[in-house]
């Protein structure tokens, strides 16, 4: 296929990577950020409606809502390259209400729509092992399915358009509200005297195990908080997750706190520490951390 | 050994019974809820005082911190009975700071003290596949070892006296936090129109990937809410939890708000709902339940 692919970001740039390899054609945007490697594997276009308009499919990897909105409707932007049986697929984490009105819009001019974030971060994109959260419909998932396979794994059709967004968040709820309740424990069990790293041992593998008691549990204890996944980026998708609550009539308590405790976190400098961070929020309010820095 | 074992419940009784088969010789208190197979199987004593009076070992397995006080402390209780070099074992589920307390007036008397609590529920009582974290001294740990091995697979001495208790802690907050965490998800999935059993097979095997959202996560969906672990019994347990926090100055921020939401579900008749009927709260802030209940 012919691919439009914009945003070449620290997960753009090997999913683009993953898609060349593929056998597919990558056009991308004209920027100064632009390498050697990057011209020499990618035709390059000076803006989104002529990326578009010899394209099969766009696929679009950018920070946040406003900057999707900007790609597609801006001037010059995707929306004015397109012709109708072009495939727009966007892999941002956005949000899912602005998704199903930007899948509309698409659809008016006989274009067909999936949202499909990841996760799985850096490592998941540059080893094409990424987990893909579609939304959208039956017959447009079937025909992007082999660029996803390029790019991904764990790859699911969770509903219609705006489901693919809705799943991601309710995706990082769950690992920031993990992070934190192993980030009370620990906190607790080390005021308490008890050795965080014999607690964390004592209860992997009961009813308590999860990937983040072992992976973020460990950094807490052992102090590693280099990212990793942003905690500046986390807060991003909680501030997805508690503005579509407000707008569907859904009341996260914990979500909510949760923000708080990573705004105070960054407060202190730690913005971009690994999310695992955040239980220097909770040591704080304490006045005692699981271990003492390295 | 001789033990006196002291608190036949849904957990004692299969684990007095595991002791047993193990060749110790038990002697269990004079109960009208004493069956037939236990007069068979047991010794029977009339108080804690004689009882203790005859063993080497004193194990407890209460409901709660004035229970485990009333068993060594009251009128014909335990203490009245012990000799020097006796090993008392508290496998309930209590207060951290009570069992420091408990452990010296314990030591006062030349006897060793283990704080032991377990997790695993009934099926692992049964089973003889426990998670028992113990606090207390290697050496007592050591002398204690054959009688856990007969109970619990994962047995683990986590730190000094009282180390057991807080490691229990730990592990109920992160197990209640999980599940909220998964229930804040699936309710916010179900509103945003997403079908929650795509959601949680999408995101399961990524950095959301617990026990809870496995096993709890599916209670939700498929609506089974019979215990399991009773809501009012891990109501109790973040009690200890917040009370604990409250003595030694820890914050415990989504551990308090996650007791409230258990709170909000007894209030409606929920107390003896499994713990993932947490999910209920949230359902009702939400006015939309995450699937309809069968």
């Amino acid at each position: 296929m012919k691919i439009a692919f914009i945003g070449l970001g620290i997960m753009g740039r090997p999913m683009a990577g993953h898609l060349k390899n593929a056998g597919h054609a990558i056009t991308v945007l004209e920027r100064k950020s632009l390498t050697a490697e990057d011209r020499a594997a990618f035709a390059v276009a000076p803006d989104g409606k002529s990326a578009t308009a010899g394209a099969d499919a766009v696929i679009i990897m950018v920070p946040d809502t406003p900057d999707v909105e900007a790609v597609l409707f801006g001037a010059g932007g995707v929306a004015e390259g397109l012709k109708p049986g072009t495939l727009v697929i966007d892999m941002s984490s956005i949000s899912p209400t602005a998704t199903k009105e930007f899948a509309a819009k698409i659809a008016a001019k006989g274009c067909d729509y999936l949202d499909a974030p990841v996760s799985g971060g850096e490592v998941g994109a540059k080893q094409a092992s990424l987990t893909i959260m579609v939304g959208g419909s039956e017959a447009t998932f079937e025909r992007a399915k082999p660029l996803f396979e390029a790019m991904g794994k764990n790859i699911t059709l969770v509903g219609d358009t705006g489901a693919g967004q809705t799943c991601k968040i309710a995706n990082q709820i769950i690992v920031a509200l993990t992070i934190e309740a192993v980030a009370e424990a620990l906190t607790f069990a080390s005021k308490a005297g008890a050795d965080p790293a014999k607690v964390r041992q004592a209860i992997t593998g009961g009813l308590a195990t999860s990937r983040i008691l072992e992976l973020h549990g460990e950094r807490m204890i052992k102090r590693t908080f280099a990212p990793g996944f942003r905690i500046r980026l986390h807060q991003k998708d909680l501030n997805l997750a508690l503005q579509a609550g407000r707008e569907l009539g859904v009341a996260l308590p914990n979500t909510a706190s949760t923000q708080q405790l990573f705004a105070a976190v960054a407060a202190a400098g730690g913005a971009d520490l690994d999310h695992s961070g955040l239980v220097k929020a909770l040591e704080t309010l304490a006045a005692h951390p699981v271990a003492p820095d390295v």
